[in-house]
């Protein structure tokens, strides 16, 4: 994985001033700041930027938590769904079996309290079932719903993973027919820009 | 349920002024304008509405989809924890068995593609696992991490129920023990409120 010791970072310039305004550790900002296209809200409380993956996040995804050594920091795979197709060709020369992929963080979310396992990173799975232009129970064509299945597993992943100490880093999903196999997939479909998200300008 | 036959609505002024600036069924407008605290976001794609539960949702959650009727819309439970315990107690004096109730709603979100399950309604559970002060698998002390589990079960059900012609209205969800019970969960806690929510100001 993408482990940095804190202390082999030289803050620049700009992450010593934004660390100057926000009280954050500049070392820890110039790691941001490397791992992101721009910074969308700069707080005491919070860095959220829009990161190299184009993922809107908190840090740049960069995390501390269950990473051996007090110093070391854990950046998001620079091309997660090149991971996950790594991952799934191992696993299927190895076992024979078709699978999917799917690599998952844990985020917080706007309007709701707490975090959810999001999809970052996948590998032969359609990440949606759309449903726009089919027929309901009662023949109303839907327009709407577009289920993001590949986050959904992702957060069904989160209930028997877990956050902390529980040492379970995969999770087998088996028997779900109504989620699709797909060899072109990429994470990137499940990221929504600026102007097509209607919740981007809520206050 | 709560079943509205759209022509019983009589828009007011405000809905049609609304109407006329959006593009919008008068009518449909009516609904949401009495289904909610507050309009976040009103523009030719969409209403974004702080609604009646004081959750952030789109149309304030009516639905026309799987509704039998044409001109039927379904609002959201007016206490959707007191929905949740009815059920609960219904059950649990039917089976026996201790049972939770997640009412669930599907979403659309910031910042992602697509529609995911969220908890609308709680009886009988702690809707957070809380990692803050617990130490990871290298002593770390987790200073964030709190998992939102019960929108992670509601995502998790969908995998299952679908948004469709399924007809798979309850899923069972058997075996989670770092999932627990608790008798004074509701749906509220897992709603941020504008101050405490980091997203809320990102564009």
């Amino acid at each position: 994985g993408r482990i940095v010791r804190l202390d082999t970072v030289t803050p620049s310039e700009k992450a010593l001033e934004i660390a100057k305004t926000t009280g954050k550790n500049a070392k820890l900002v110039e790691l941001v700041l490397r791992e992101s296209k721009r910074f969308l809200k700069t707080s005491k409380q919070t860095l959220i930027v829009e990161d190299l993956r184009d993922i809107v996040n908190i840090n740049a995804g960069i995390d501390k938590s269950n990473i051996k050594g007090a110093d070391r920091y854990a950046l998001l795979p620079i091309d997660p769904d090149a991971s996950a197709r790594h991952l799934r060709s191992r696993i299927m020369k190895l076992t024979g079996k078709r699978v999917s992929i799917i690599i998952c963080d844990t985020y917080s979310r706007a309007f709701r309290r707490g975090q959810v396992n999001f999809a970052i990173g996948l590998a032969g799975i359609n990440p949606f079932v759309d449903y726009r232009g089919a027929e309901d129970l009662f023949g109303y064509v839907m327009q709407v719903k577009f289920s993001a299945i590949a986050d959904e597993l992702a957060a069904a992943a989160e209930l028997v993973m877990g956050q902390g100490n529980e040492g379970v880093p995969v999770v087998i999903i088996k028997g779900l027919n109504r989620i699709s196999f797909g060899e072109d997939s990429s994470f990137t479909d499940l990221v929504i820009g600026e102007k097509e998200d209607l919740f981007r300008n809520v206050r």
